[in-house]
């Protein structure tokens, strides 16, 4: 390919509308382009990159024993109201009717569709397990399209679905699965990923993990305990804390008496912060109030805290069982914004109009057996102090609703060693259980002709969403720096000063022999400054960069040099160019073995 | 891959919705599954067939210098907005409004997307021509998908865009992708495919050429000429009828007075195959009313056309420049239903209750200077002898709305040597002018700085349409009969008897070679009955089959038979088959080069 014929533009400004470097890297170097929120068409860089990850993810899949498939974009709304997702989803799910009035959705994931595909052939234990996959548009009519290819509303994906007949059998295509993503993200050039225990979120099922590239410009947060190696996303991880350091009301052991519940005036103190200084106390000695309401019917839920911890907001939608919203306090609620508390509120609810249902109250297991906390009394500039939980909510229960904290104490070896960073979500894998397989009854007959359900597993991994975390991992302020395997092409070769009639022979003859010698070429021919070349070819990012110029020409030589390691450069005889472009290449790519 | 598992069902039932034998083999092989009306989702057999024709599609559209991109399967509507296409294109175009009440389509087709991927890049001459191509999802929401994969509403489509500054570089870029196409269809086994002049429908633009598999089971009409080698789609092809047999009424060599205007009580007489019963005239001496209505207001068009000949929707459509359907005769439209003639309407019309328009009326030119003509008066039961139409429509305007008819006159030599025959489109080029770019105001700069609206030329073909397309013309009862170069696999591999531990050991030693030879192999290690076996080989349709049994053990031979021609069948000794398999599938595949 010559460069001046390659389509799209380059230009050396960041997009105002730039968060991450992928995202401003990508628009800069001609690799995409923006089409509607959250929506891009490739240009050829980026489409030769997927297509190459494509490729890779292929080999894998099929090494794990996945039989390649292609379902539709277009899905009747029939699937999804079998399985229930149709009315638990929310509006990411793309709902539409087709020219003749059917309810029709945009796949965003197909497990409905995988067991449309396989419920007659699976219907007997001898065809089990099986796998398979497909490389297909989705779209997720996402809130927040945001940071470039990170996070779309159209993606590719590879999506793979896994069937059983035992828990075991699961874990071991499970594992496999797990093992073939190790080799394709070693293989993309980022074996750095690690997976980490996730949340099962709207899949359903029982165990799940995720696979993060841990970058500042992830929008995932990760705990990881670098002493004993646990690892979670947030949403999934267990908030632990040392227990009360009081001992409870009721213990035998208890020799102080319970503090009385107090009324204590605050004028114009709303939030902890301003409490804690008002009254000289700790975050840790407040209990919290936090008001969402329910998607469905804006009915009001409120979470009671440690003043020093946040809400894991997954933990507490899966507790609902349904979606939730920041709650926005109303007069006639009974709540009075900034000064809400659990014993007045456990008491009774004062000034309720009617018009809402009582509020949801839901306890963090942080104030199980606290005493003497600071809260709100529910009226204007009121608080209380000498709380006790057990005594003034004596019908409190108590879940984990808490994040995880930097310092935390870790869920596997009980040390407070926790760290939280950032990643990106490169892929994923969900041991299903039989959710889909029992909402759409899917049943097998086993060799005692006993019908159950079989277990199912999934397994994605989003293809654009991947080559922007290679270009996350490995780019410097000029532009990506492609691993060998992704790269658009392999080599970059520049005439400098192409005006010259030898050094643009010799530069033509290089490029014939090297494509000749099935060495992917992006060729530099057009008669511009060294510094424009250069500029562009590391905005293109490709490994291998060979110079010609009139000076190498003198010298019947051309300079090889590495984006990556500009240090690594040297002159090699022209008659020798593709012997050691071929050994680069062969080195490169096996250092990317895994 | 061994057959014992692969995913997906055989059978032997020929479902009873299928009216093409593609369709019917399809679903019986495996190869794909219905998931809603004109929806399918592909099985591995399937997927393995057009991942190897995408295959060869990228190899022939690189070597025509094509790019590859990819654009969204969902666009904002502002782009079908700008070319105007939003309010031309029919429901076919899929609208829907995204959460946040954008509105938005699924692609169908590209071309709006194309120019804004260059609108900006192409803003100087220096960088045409290019040309980029994409295989992705289109949704065209058909109002009757039929016949399996030959009319979906969803499929893979392999779509390409050229950009030019002069007809003369649109021809040649227009000529090498007909040679492109002409190998692409080659290479994946059918060199018939004949490319035939066609109508540019909803594309727009001026010249366009469709490549058709001749096949009864097309839905296409083409025209062909087997003197001259003219060729078109019937959509396009011109009607040519010899002049009128009477001298036209003002002629200075006219002898004859013209016969007078005559009514005639035909009681019950609608058709006109009864007319002619009835008076005793052939087809071509009446002059037929064809009535439409405009889909825009329901407003009338009756078309005048010689009682022999049938109109032709699409010239019809293309002079209106708008959609139409067939005319319900309403009571107040003041037409007759079965009795509707020129030469009352062209009086004026009775019985128009006022509600209804007048009519738009359309004379075919084959009516110019005819004579003695019978027609209806537009009253019950009374027809008209002796219509001479320039004197009672003296205001009549001539186009050409007929259909070609077999055995008549060939635009292209003049002879009566038309034959009419069914044909698929496998693949279709345009060449659209600056339809799009002056609709979407894309204009470059050339070498003087006066500025210009880019050519364009489009180039698709359907993946699935293909594979389909493929089967319809190599299959014989038992299944298709797959080119070695999209075959699902290369070689089928049956071990007979697979109990007996010898042959098993052999057969799993030969799949085992043949794999690391590099051969595709499908591997039917199943404990099942020959005839089982074969009738699953015959559905799945691979080339090359090789058969160990007891009796070929025995004699340390291996049987070896090709799906397309079972008299082509060996006996192999077992350390020569990979050798011999090799050899073969290198012949096979040479002589599907073009």
């Amino acid at each position: 390919m010559k460069l001046s014929k390659l389509i799209g533009d380059r230009f050396r400004e960041t997009p105002s509308d730039c968060v991450v470097e992928s995202h401003a890297l990508m628009l800069r170097g001609g690799y995409m382009k923006y089409v509607a929120n959250g929506i891009y068409s490739s240009l050829p860089p980026l489409r030769r990159i997927t297509g190459k990850i494509e490729r890779i993810i292929r080999e894998e899949m099929d090494a794990a024993d996945g039989q390649e498939v292609q379902f539709p974009v277009v899905l009747p709304a029939s699937y999804w109201q079998e399985s229930g997702r149709y009315d638990t989803v929310g509006s990411e799910l793309l709902r539409f009717t087709d020219r003749n009035g059917s309810p029709m959705v945009l796949g965003m994931t197909h497990e409905e569709a995988a067991v449309a595909l396989v419920r007659e052939y699976g219907a007997t234990y001898s065809r089990y397990p099986f796998l398979f996959y497909q490389i297909q548009t989705k779209f997720r009519d996402e809130a927040r399209p945001r940071a470039g290819l990170i996070r779309v509303r159209e993606f590719t994906m590879k999506d793979a679905y896994s069937f059983h007949t035992s828990q075991e059998d699961l874990e071991a295509c499970y594992r496999r699965c797990h093992s073939a993503y190790e080799r394709i993200f070693a293989r993309a050039g980022i074996p750095e990923v690690i997976s980490v225990a996730s949340d099962s979120g709207m899949m359903g099922g029982n165990l799940s993990h995720e696979f993060m590239l841990l970058t500042p410009a992830g929008e995932d947060s990760i705990v990881l305990c670098p002493s004993c190696g646990y690892r979670a996303n947030m949403e999934a991880a267990e908030c632990i804390t040392e227990g009360p350091p009081d001992k409870k009301p009721d213990s035998a052991h208890s020799s102080l008496p319970l503090p009385a519940l107090t009324e204590v005036s605050t004028p114009g103190v709303h939030t902890i912060d301003e409490l804690c200084a008002f009254l000289g106390i700790t975050a840790a000695q407040c209990c919290k109030a936090v008001v969402y309401q329910r998607n469905r019917d804006d009915s009001y839920v409120v979470l009671f805290i440690r003043g020093d911890l946040d809400v894991n907001e997954t933990k507490l939608t899966n507790l609902l069982g349904e979606e939730i919203h920041p709650g926005e306090i109303t007069e006639g609620s009974g709540l009075q914004a900034g000064f809400i508390g659990p014993a007045a509120l456990c008491a009774g609810l004062q000034g309720n109009d009617g018009k809402n249902a009582k509020p949801t109250l839901l306890f963090d297991r942080t104030l199980q057996g606290r005493t003497g906390l600071v809260c709100g009394a529910n009226r204007t500039d009121l608080h209380y102090t000498g709380l006790c939980i057990e005594r003034d909510c004596p019908d409190a229960v108590y879940h984990d609703f808490a994040k995880a904290q930097e310092g935390g104490i870790c869920p596997g070896c009980g040390r407070h060693t926790l760290t939280i960073s950032r990643g990106i979500e490169v892929g994923n894998i969900f041991q299903l259980g039989t959710k889909y397989s029992k909402a759409m009854h899917m049943q097998y007959v086993d060799a005692d002709g006993v019908s159950h359900y079989p277990l199912m597993g999934c397994y994605g991994i989003g293809i654009g969403r991947l080559a922007a975390s290679v270009c996350e991992a490995h780019h410097d302020e000029y532009g990506p720096i492609w691993p060998i395997t992704i790269a658009p092409w392999q080599v970059h070769l520049c005439a400098i000063r192409s005006d010259n009639a030898e050094v643009h022979a010799m530069a033509d003859a290089l490029y014939e022999e090297l494509q000749r010698a099935g060495v992917e070429v992006l060729y530099d021919d057009r008669n511009v400054s060294a510094g424009v070349m250069f500029s562009d070819a590391d905005l293109l990012g490709i490994p291998i960069r060979l110079i010609a110029s009139p000076r190498n020409r003198k010298e019947g030589c051309v300079e090889m040099t590495l984006r990556g390691n500009k240090a690594d450069t040297c002159k090699i005889p022209v008659d020798e160019i593709v012997l050691r472009v071929r050994e680069k290449i062969t080195a490169l790519t096996a250092a990317l073995q895994p």
